[in-house]
């Protein structure tokens, strides 16, 4: 690195320059042009349903099919609609954004993998039925990719062989398919299903733990930006193997996990906090704030030490919804695979690694879990597939239909997106689908309050309503937007 | 539509508001920190390759591995290393961008697909060997999608019965899987390829024409964007189906199909005119400029009618590469998979369809066959995997890095993002390395010309070099792709 280069701000939270997108997401230019096609729901794909579906057993799943988000297409295999899709990726946008603020390189492996490499490792045989495996039309084995760690250690060990190349993390955001016997919840315990998952390789293990912190920290990071409440618990490692491992659960009464943890432990929070994830004393340092209080799933938990260590008041039995694991397992898959650096000895050792999930699609559903109402979805801020709704009460109306078109290209102007329900329906109609779907905010535009100049600004979470000019609307819009 | 609302700009090419990004890519708050690990070439993974690999033939596939942007995992099976990640997910980005412009609303299929939609069109057995078939653990068979005429289908007739809610296209951009006999070319020619396929649902003849034509300006526009000259060619429908159909193709050496055509329409450009995607006229009147003059593949080409329309010395035979193909089939899915509506008579009948594809993961070899020398890729400013690199001569030196660390602080200042090879390497192996990868400009910082305020930009294309200030440089490339 140069010696003398001006100090670029590396802090996460910081006001600097703009984040290098990686190729993820670059508006290198904004081009041109409001499309209104897209953002009116007159000519958008919003199949909303009236009726809750027999078949959806949780809230996220039922709000999910009804605000037209998703579609089965077979059991644990779904499309995600135009709604869903635009949720999806803005949860695999924040991902991209706080990885690559850690320093991890994006790339891409493909879905479907050799099965020799698995037999490199000796997980081909172990994996059992949940491994999808594929026979092509040469008679050659493959596989539908569960995880990478093979494919991933392949890749290092054909192309990096010194220490100076080191350290290194990779990442990538891809589908994966785990064929689970009895897939339900809809996304939540789907079959193929949308995973960001990240491996580093370090020279030591002492350089391992802190990229293992590292990624600890931006996951906090990532959750909080999706408006979660995160709480790495110490977890069982299970088929990825290795001996460090935390599970990152969300509190949920479906969740599936059950957990216990110190009631304290809810209070800690990342905040707007700056970390330089180069420094190893920062990262550790969140890392033993955030797991020094007991939190525990239901694998690794341990009663006696439980009530040895909380005061009985603190004690909380509930149950978590998992979104994300990390690992530190050392030389578990360099060691078989040959995947090796030469250090500053001219000695050639196994490489450290670990491996790093995050339940992209999975995430949809656990946010939904996680703040909803009975009459819909609520969406955070951060994750919101559309900053504000628009309701004309009175589609056809020459002014309802002018201060909406007008408010519509203020919000775009700015380049926010707001969805503009322009149908010709009645009120409560238009209501009900904006309270399904969650936008977080909604503006309303009626004969009435036009007269004297007004719209209503209502927040879906609190239902709290207030009168503004359309102006006033706007800038309070781009003001909360600005902070997200 | 509200009847008085703005008149927004709806035509391509126009400077107006921001483009709607339907999820794609919503910068909404470009956050903090430049974060130097992912484009210091110190910090970043990009395994140049010195010799040519002895398994590829062709020039893309050469130099894609040359540098360091894929890795081969299986027969026709890629992982997408950082740098063609980076062109991937640019080349990505155009489509979606010209997609929405054009009204096209994205939602995501899965990657598997169950067997039973296929039996409902009769294509399961007609697919041939290239079918990649599926069984899961309860012995249900699923398949790897080529193609998504029966599911989106699936997904219209589920949800749509009315022509109130026509016209209407829905695309996405997913993984497909085609068990080629033979795959090779590198990602020309892959068995796991990225590909946008859209598909339109109308209530007349007419109005699918009219998407047909629609889509046909669309692509022009996508592909000039990339830098390419795609010709529509008059085409045959293959698996597809139906009567009407253009592929898109790139002229190049090593393109798979012969193409005949007439010389004068290598002159036709879209160029920046706009273009109103909802005019029936405008859009057919464009189709008919760029399909009047003969051009046709080998499968539809007429010699008699070739020396008939085409004076001698305008006759073309060349090779070309396919990058795309659109199509217009009627009911040939909807009439068997029951996708009705209820036209404004009360009458119901089948929708008219057609699909259209085009080959994104294909797009970056077929853009590199089309732009390159005998030093490597030439990445036009469109789809460049970083906007400039940054070279400086003597790592280590006080000037040269101070300056190289500013000239990169104001470029990511700017949004821009350089590759700054900070690596302390010969000057020559910097510069194999640039010309390899292929970024159109080259900032080259050394000692000599920093003692009289001056670095040097280089442009990839042409080779011609020019001295500068450094703030100059930066305000050059700046400006470069403002327009881009």
């Amino acid at each position: 690195m140069a010696r003398n280069g001006p100090q670029l701000d590396r802090r996460a939270g910081g006001r600097g320059a703009p984040l290098p997108s990686q190729g993820v997401s670059h508006k290198r230019v904004r081009t041109s042009q409001s499309c209104e096609t897209v953002m009116r729901l007159s000519r958008y794909f919003l199949p909303v349903l009236k009726e809750n579906p027999a078949e959806a057993q949780i809230v996220s799943h039922r709000y999910m099919l009804r605000a037209g988000m998703i579609k089965q297409q077979a059991a644990g295999i779904y499309s995600w609609l135009p709604l869903g899709f635009r949720v999806l990726k803005r949860i695999e946008e924040i991902v991209h954004e706080e990885q690559i603020r850690a320093g991890h390189i994006p790339l891409l492996m493909p879905t479907l993998q050799p099965a020799d490499l698995w037999r490199e490792s000796g997980r081909y045989e172990d994996y059992g039925e949940e491994m999808l495996r594929i026979t092509d039309r040469h008679k050659r084995d493959l596989l539908y990719g569960p995880t990478n760690e093979e494919m991933i250690t392949d890749i290092f060990r054909a192309h990096i062989g010194s220490y100076k190349d080191l350290p290194l993390t990779l990442y990538h955001v891809q589908w994966k398919f785990r064929d689970e016997i009895r897939p339900r919840f809809g996304v939540m315990r789907g079959r193929e299903f949308y995973m960001k998952d990240g491996y580093n390789f370090d020279l030591t293990k002492e350089d391992a733990l802190h990229a293992y912190n590292r990624h600890l920290v931006s996951y906090l990071r990532t959750y909080e930006r999706m408006g979660l409440q995160a709480i790495p618990m110490r977890a069982d490692s299970g088929p990825i193997g290795g001996d460090d491992t935390h599970e990152f659960l969300v509190l949920a009464d479906t969740g599936e996990s059950e957990v216990f943890y110190d009631s304290k432990v809810t209070d800690i929070h990342l905040g707007s906090r700056e970390i330089d994830y180069d420094s190893h004393e920062e990262c550790r340092s969140v890392m033993e704030e955030f797991t020094a209080l007991y939190a525990r799933t239901d694998e690794t938990h341990d009663e006696a030490r439980f009530n040895e260590r909380v005061p009985a008041e603190r004690q909380r039995r509930a149950r978590g919804i998992e979104v994300g694991q990390i690992f530190y397992f050392g030389t578990k898959y360099s060691e078989p695979m040959g995947a090796t650096v030469v250090n500053d000895k001219g000695e050639r050792a196994p490489v450290h690694m670990g491996s790093h999930g995050i339940g992209v699609s999975r995430l949809a559903g656990a946010i939904i879990e996680a703040s909803h109402d009975d009459k819909g979805i609520i969406w955070p801020e951060g994750v919101t597939p559309f900053h504000c709704g628009i309701v004309n009460l009175k589609q056809g109306d020459a002014a309802t239909d002018g201060a909406c078109g007008e408010i519509y290209g203020a919000l775009t102007a700015k380049g926010l997106e707001p969805l503009y329900d322009d149908r010709d329906e009645r009120a409560g109609a238009k209501f009900a689908t904006m309270d399904m779907i969650g936008l977080p905010w909604r503006i309303t535009v009626g004969p009435r309050g036009l007269a004297s100049g007004k719209v209503e600004l209502t927040s879906r979470r609190t239902g709290e309503s207030e009168e503004m000019t359309p102006e006033a609307a706007v800038a309070r819009i781009e003001e909360i937007y600005a902070g997200a």
